[in-house]
């Protein structure tokens, strides 16, 4: 249930309070050069304490691999990568414990895992979990060079202009949703194939796991819905498959055509906000107001570019692979 | 590849002018009750003809049992659902060959399958196939009897009067796109799981496998990225999980609250537009100005709820028998 | 739960005296040259009603393509197969249905399924389904003309001359168990994985799937066990991989080494034989004598050889497939 | 390609000589109480330096819960279970490079992979690799308080006295290969199914994969095929369907009688015998007399005992969950 991918297999694991958070990568080609060092990057731009509106908690985002890799080449063997968990204040979350947090798991974890789920700072639910997708798509991404996968935050609380609209939040003492917009150009024909298994069906499956997702659209997407045919359809120019319009976000019949692939998706607002929320006590059985102490990030979709890159080039290095565009050892 | 689920899984197969089309289900809870009257109501919803908008061709789609059915009872083993192609008129087809419809698979798949692709009415690709997905979800309907599914078109070309958006789109002799809404009520309380099997990735998996979709959104969606987290939060308010707004759609973390759930799709316009169009002649490489001939749904998104219900009901069906809350014998 | 590969993937389906028996192949490449005579001479030696030993009935074993099949070629979507049941004469087994047979599945099925089985003729656990695995394996071969796959029967009822082993049990009126070993020569080097992807563990798992094995061994096999390591280790004798002896049957950790691939089958004697037996009687609650009417195979393991090869042929297509030795598009 | 198991589902990952070995478990059920301690007495079996005719090398083999767990009991999410690889002597390996020992992995490995294996101590080939193998069957084993699972040596080298048996290839300072037995009682009515998912098929795929494994057999096995059916077919005596002889092993049509579970394993002799071999040298291309230095098993089979229990009780807990006979929380 905690894997995905066919031939490009991830598996993830861990609790954000726990020993450790981290993935196992299964399929992997042989003989791809590999070091912790090729996944700093990614995992620095996943990492909050940056940007304005992410949280200064400092992760300890370290990868180490326990398996699968060696003399810096990847084995054809399954990559297990570590994410230590260092610094945790568990016991913020056991005052917290029997007043559910709205827009969070706390509820739902405990009434379907009779009440054995490690609820400390999300459990297995924590975004910090994300931290081994990252690392799995950086992976993915070096399998890939002839592709540019591309996230942005392309609105904030409904603004374009994203500066203002973090502004906004700030100055608001709460916390915001915001769009992710991915484009991937490079893309070659023909990966995907009609209903189950089209980029869509696949990429979405992957995208909605994305913690706080709550809509995903390819190309022209919900606008679409409102539009006519003849204006929609994308004429198709020459034998390369390049159209005059991409409405279509480079998928037709599920299948890749070779132009850009465009998708966005709707982040909504970070659930722990600093303003007072109203909750059940499921100990007293009554109702209350409480607010959520701590630092949080207060966009969550300043976060997501990384992550949404990451399971992009998790799900196209699975589609590679199985249209053989992708050497089982290289 | 042309399978879903885990417990409760479905095969599709057949294209849309070979010999027939079908599907297999294999996980069925042995002792259900089923004859091919339980499932003609949402096929014939399914069929065109009947409503505005729709293509008045007549497809023959009664389901025949070619397994897994003894005594009027499913016996555990698969279900092989049958529907016969007859009255396909293919020589339409032979003439567009070379001219790839925009919108349509024509080119991509003759790009990845070498020729080889049965290109007839959409082959594979063809919304007929839904038709097996119809029959799988009127039998994941009857075992759960407790769940109210109910989808509906609440948008036509941008108008909430949807008999006011299909006039138009008649009167502008074009296809046209539309919204679709689904609402689940009778949910139980902690179906799904955070990450890959949550509800929203596994459910959005089959809903962008129904042709035409280009958007999902779960909730408030993407109207959540614009929303500030006090505004979105669900206060609970009691034992049951009842929150006072339900802008989650009845999931949280991944996981069923036993809220209603909600989520809408974007449909793209028909790429059958009976305008003229303009694409590519593969044979003499150059471009060239072409229309469809036929009868084609106006706005598929008319045809989709009855669609939309059934992959919803064999995605919880599959989620019930996950959590045990189907009983393998019934 | 009724299919299995990974690439090159099988579906079966239907019941002895049901509808139909048949068969679903999901990904198959596409452009590969097909017809029902392609299939029919393994069909033939399937069925039985020929060679001493095996039963008169005569099944109606022509395979009608479904789907996937366009101008007598593979299209790259699923093939599904129907096998037509005819003749069959249910009413025998109405009287039988209180008192299960020894060696049938009658009573775990019956208990399993809560009585929802088909009990007609063995319904789903009917040898009959081996029909479409012998077309899926027909297909398979199809791809991959480099190998040549061959079982025979080595030994009836303890005896290696087979047709002496065979007059002592039709002397004896009873049925009889026998050997059945496969070679495959022209494998190339690599298919296979150490650990769960084994050539051993993903073959013996089709090989033990087909009706009445028991017992499955690969090169030396069980005589393995009585051997010092010094005689059992094959040398090594040139970079071809080829090896002095042969005692580990091709497969090396799991993975083949280009020796030519050997594996053995005990088959046990048909359950249906014609002696008096004891058995339960469950409406009366107790145990009584009776005999089994009818014609039945006095040898099953003659039938079994080219369902054997059919497996395997299957099983090496997906590991063909999986080290992309074997093109997607033909 | 290294995971196994449908709703209680292993995936092993590591190196002999790497940073650890591993597994991780996905489906446990949420609730079971579980600790280190409860591992240790199977990971001690599996150990060698005890018993006479096993290696006295000392793994480090405590097991290390890097996730899942909290408070002592499982979460319901993964289990990750790492043992550290401490002591490892690789510069032995390099020297051996060019020579690829008979029985081992290491032509093939190195033909597969490109070269890209970590050929140290036989890398992912590793029977060090079951040690994971063994902590998953013991959470298993907790997860079935009711089953009685007892697997045990038989034979050594044709000897049913393996006392003697071993004392035979000690006084030849040669390997030995052995016959291991395991028998299940307290087993429900009713796992497997027909087919692909019998317990003889999914059972022996994780039995063929341990390491050595050259041959699997149930109830009566290879010995069935020497006999009638009259003699083999066992009588059902009562409503519990117990059966007067248990020539079956406790399985029927694929399906659990609840007779005792009885299968047998031949495992080969160890590869590495301190006898001089002869193989080709890769680099010089000539093939030349070598001899393995250091402490390796002299019968593997002595190890396998605790390795058989584990991979059953593996694949039995599945078939528990797949049946609803475990619950997801206990």
């Amino acid at each position: 249930m905690n894997s995905f991918g066919r031939l490009f297999r991830v598996s993830i694991f861990g609790e954000s309070h726990g020993e450790s958070v981290g993935i196992t990568i299964d399929g992997c080609p042989a003989g791809l050069s590999l070091q912790a060092s090729d996944l700093l990057p990614d995992l620095e731009r996943r990492k909050g304490g940056i940007q304005k509106g992410t949280t200064p908690r400092q992760e300890t985002d370290f990868p180490i691999f326990k398996s699968g890799l060696f003399n810096n080449k990847t084995t054809g063997f399954p990559l297990t990568i570590l994410f230590e968990n260092n610094n945790t204040r568990s016991e913020d979350y056991n005052k917290q414990r029997s007043i559910p947090r709205p827009g969070h798991a706390d509820w739902v974890a405990n009434q379907k895992f009779g009440g054995h789920e490690d609820y400390r700072g999300g459990g297995h639910f924590s975004a910090r979990l994300t931290t081994g997708l990252v690392a799995a798509g950086a992976i993915a991404k070096k399998l890939m060079p002839g592709l540019q996968i591309a996230a942005a935050v392309t609105e904030i609380g409904g603004y374009k202009d994203t500066e203002n609209g973090l502004q906004k939040a700030i100055e608001a003492k709460d916390s915001v949703g915001g769009i992710v917009e991915c484009r991937v150009s490079g893309m070659p024909v023909g990966l995907g194939e009609p209903y189950f298994d089209s980029i869509e069906a696949v990429l979405s499956h992957m995208l909605f796991s994305i913690p706080a997702v709550r809509g995903v659209e390819f190309g022209t997407g919900f606008a679409a819905a409102a539009m006519y045919g003849s204006a929609h359809n994308d004429a198709i120019l020459d034998n390369t498959g390049k159209t005059r319009t991409n409405h279509a976000g480079g998928v037709v019949g599920g299948i890749s055509n070779g132009n850009e692939l465009v998708f966005r998706l709707a982040v909504k607002p970070t659930s722990s906000t600093s303003k007072t929320q109203h909750s059940l006590n499921w100990e007293t059985g009554t109702t209350e107001d409480f607010s959520i102490k701590g630092r949080h990030d207060l966009c969550v979709a300043l976060r997501a570019p990384v992550i949404v890159e990451a399971v992009t080039a998790i799900v196209l290095a699975d589609f590679m692979l199985l249209e053989q565009k992708i050497k089982r050892v290289l």
